[in-house]
C-alpha cells in the first residue's frame, strides 16, 4: 500500500503513529505532511526508518497514493480543522483516509459525501466492528504458537517489542505475524480490533476472533499487549487480551526507572512479582510461562549501563532479557 | 417506587429479574403481568417474597404505578411485539418503562413519542451513560468500607450474596448500600452502570464513579461482582471491577457441584487457588483479603448435606462460609 502520513507540526517527536508506520509497516510511504518541517526529508529527523520527502500539503504529493493516514493524535482526539483541505484532496483523488481519532471521519458529512462520490473509504480505526461478541475460549485451537507481550505498566514498549519480534522472526525465515490490538498497531498492520474500545464483555472475544482469523495461516503469532494486569484503570483490557489470546508464552516488558504506574499514585511491585501474577492468572485458561523480558533502557544512559540494567532485569525475572531497540530481540527469539 | 413487573409466560422460573425485584428491591410491586398465570398471586409460586396479584395485562392493573419494569430477558434480548400494548398503556398513564433488553426502547419511535407526550421516561439499563471515563485509581478515598463479591464462575450467586449482605447489614443497624453492576442489580436498586456494556477502557472507571458517588453517604458498600477472574470470556469485566472498586475485603462465591466453567471446556481449579489469585491480583492496587465464602448449596440436597458442603468449602478457603439463602449471611457479616 502506498501512503502519505499527516503529521502537521508534530513530526517526529509527537507523531508516534507516523513514526511507527515509517518504522514497522510494509506500506510504501511516499510523503509525510508537516507544514513546519516541509522541505526536509524523514532521514533528516529519523535516520533509521524508511526515507520520504516531507511536504506541506496533499497538493505537494506528486505520486498517487492508496491512503492518507492521520499519523498524529492530538489530546482529546479531535479533528483539527486545518487538516480538512488535505483530507478533502486525498478523497478527491480517490484515496482512502485512515484515522485513529475520537472524532469519527465517517460521521463528517463532507468527508462521507466525498468518499461516496469518489469510491474510497473512510476507516476510523478506533471504531470497533459491530459484529464482535463474547469469546468461546478456543484461541488455542489454531496451529500457530501464540506469544503475548505483557507489561509492568502502559508505555513500556509492548508494541515496539511486538513489531521487532515479528520482523526478526521473519528475518530468520519463520512465518510470523502480528495481532494488533491498539490504534498504532492497527495502522501499521492495516487491520485489527481496537481492544480498548470494544464493549467490555467482548474484550477477550475481540482478541480471540483475530487469533482464529490468522492462526492457521502462520507458524507464530505475536499479540500486541496493552496496559498492565495491575493498572488501576486499564487492567480489564490487559486481562481480556491475556485470556482471549490463550498464549503459549509471555514476554514481559518494562522501562528502566519506572517505579510508579504512570500518572497514578501506585508503586510498581518488584518486576519478579509480575511473573507469578501473569503466569498464575493465565494458567487456568492457558499455561503461558514468561520466557523472556524486554526492557526499554533509554533512561539508563550508555550501552554499558543499559547492559547492566538488562542483566539485573533478567536476573529478577529468571529468564533472558534484551532491549529490543538498542540490542535487538535475538535473546528473546532464542528463548522462544 | 410503585411498579408493575412484566413477565409474560415466564413467571417465575425464567423471570430472574422479576423475582429479584420482588425479593430484594424496595419497590412496592402492585402487580405482575403474566397472561399464563393470571389470576394467581405471586405467593402461589414464590412464597418467600412480597406478594402481588398476577394479571393478564396493564389494563388489569387497578392502582397507579410509577414504572413498568420488563422483568424477563428473552434469548437474544429482543422486544416481543406482544408486550407492546402493555408498554403503550403504561406510557399513556404517565408511567416510566424500565428495560434491560438489547433492543433499546428509546430507539422505538412509538415509545419515544408516547414518552414525550406523557412526560415519562424510557430507561434502557443496558445502555451505558455517555459520560463514563477511565479510572483515577481513587475509589479508596471514600469513607465507607468496600466489600466486593467475587466468584469461581458466572452464576454462582454473587448478586444474591450481595443483596442478602446489604439486607442483613441494614437489619443489624449498619448503614450499608449496594453498588449494582449488572442489569438485575440495577433494576433492584434503581440506578447503576451496566459494567459489562461499557467501553473496555472504562470498565474500572465506571465502577469507581459509583463508589465515589455513594461512598461518603454510607458506612459499608457491597459491590456486586461479575464473572470470574479466570473466565475465558468475561474475566476483563471481573478484573475491572476488582481494581476499579479498590475493595477492603472480598467474599468468594461458589456453587456446589460446579467443576467446569459453565458453557466452556475449562476445569475450575481447587477453590482455595482462587483466594491466592484474587488477593495477589488485587494487592498492588488495594489490599483485599478473602474474608468469607458464600456457597450456593441447592445442588447439595438436604440441610445436613449442605452443612457438610459449607464446612468443606470453608476449610478449603480458610475463612468462614455460609449459604446466604439457606442459612443466612450471619457468618459472613461476623467475618467482616
Amino acid at each position: 500500500m502506498r501512503v502519505a502520513l499527516l503529521a502537521h507540526e508534530e513530526f517526529p517527536d509527537r507523531a508516534k503513529t507516523a513514526v511507527g508506520v515509517l518504522r514497522y509497516a510494509d506500506h510504501d510511504v511516499v510523503a509525510v505532511l508537516d507544514r513546519e518541517t516541509a522541505g526536509d526529508t524523514v532521514h533528516d529527523h529519523v535516520p533509521d526508518v524508511q526515507d520520504a520527502p516531507i511536504v506541506a500539503s496533499m497538493n505537494d504529493v506528486d505520486e498517487s497514493i492508496d491512503a492518507l493516514i492521520i499519523g498524529i493524535a492530538p489530546i482529546g482526539g479531535g479533528l483539527e480543522e486545518s487538516w480538512r483541505p488535505d483530507i478533502r484532496t486525498a478523497l478527491q483523488q480517490g484515496s482512502d483516509v485512515i484515522a485513529g481519532l475520537h472524532y469519527f471521519l465517517e460521521n463528517d458529512a463532507e468527508f462521507r459525501a466525498l468518499a461516496e462520490e469518489h469510491g474510497c473509504e473512510l476507516w476510523d480505526v478506533r471504531k470497533p466492528r459491530e459484529d464482535l461478541g463474547v469469546a468461546d475460549g478456543v484461541a488455542d485451537s489454531v496451529s500457530a504458537d501464540v506469544v503475548l507481550t505483557v507489561g509492568t505498566d502502559c508505555s513500556v514498549g509492548k508494541m515496539t517489542a511486538t513489531c521487532e519480534l515479528v520482523d526478526a522472526a521473519q528475518e530468520r525465515g519463520i512465518d510470523a505475524a502480528m495481532i494488533p490490538t491498539g490504534q498504532t498497531g492497527i495502522m501499521i498492520e492495516g487491520w485489527g480490533n481496537p481492544i480498548d474500545r470494544v464493549v467490555s464483555d467482548f474484550t477477550a472475544g475481540a482478541v480471540e476472533e483475530m487469533i482464529l482469523e490468522k492462526g492457521n495461516d502462520h507458524d507464530l503469532l505475536f499479540v500486541e499487549g496493552q496496559g498492565s494486569i495491575i493498572h488501576p484503570a486499564y487492567s480489564a483490557v490487559t486481562c481480556g487480551i491475556l485470556h482471549g489470546s490463550m498464549p503459549d508464552a509471555l514476554v514481559l516488558c518494562h522501562s528502566v526507572g519506572r517505579d510508579e504506574i504512570h500518572g497514578y499514585d501506585q508503586a510498581i511491585p518488584p518486576v519478579g512479582d509480575y511473573v507469578g501474577l501473569y503466569e498464575s492468572l493465565s494458567a487456568p485458561v492457558s499455561e503461558a510461562p514468561v520466557v523472556a523480558g524486554a526492557l526499554d533502557t533509554r533512561a539508563a544512559g550508555d550501552d554499558e549501563a543499559a547492559r547492566d540494567a538488562i542483566d539485573e532485569y533478567s536476573e529478577a525475572l529468571g529468564v533472558p532479557a534484551t532491549d529490543p531497540v538498542r540490542f535487538g530481540v535475538g535473546p528473546v527469539l532464542d528463548a522462544l
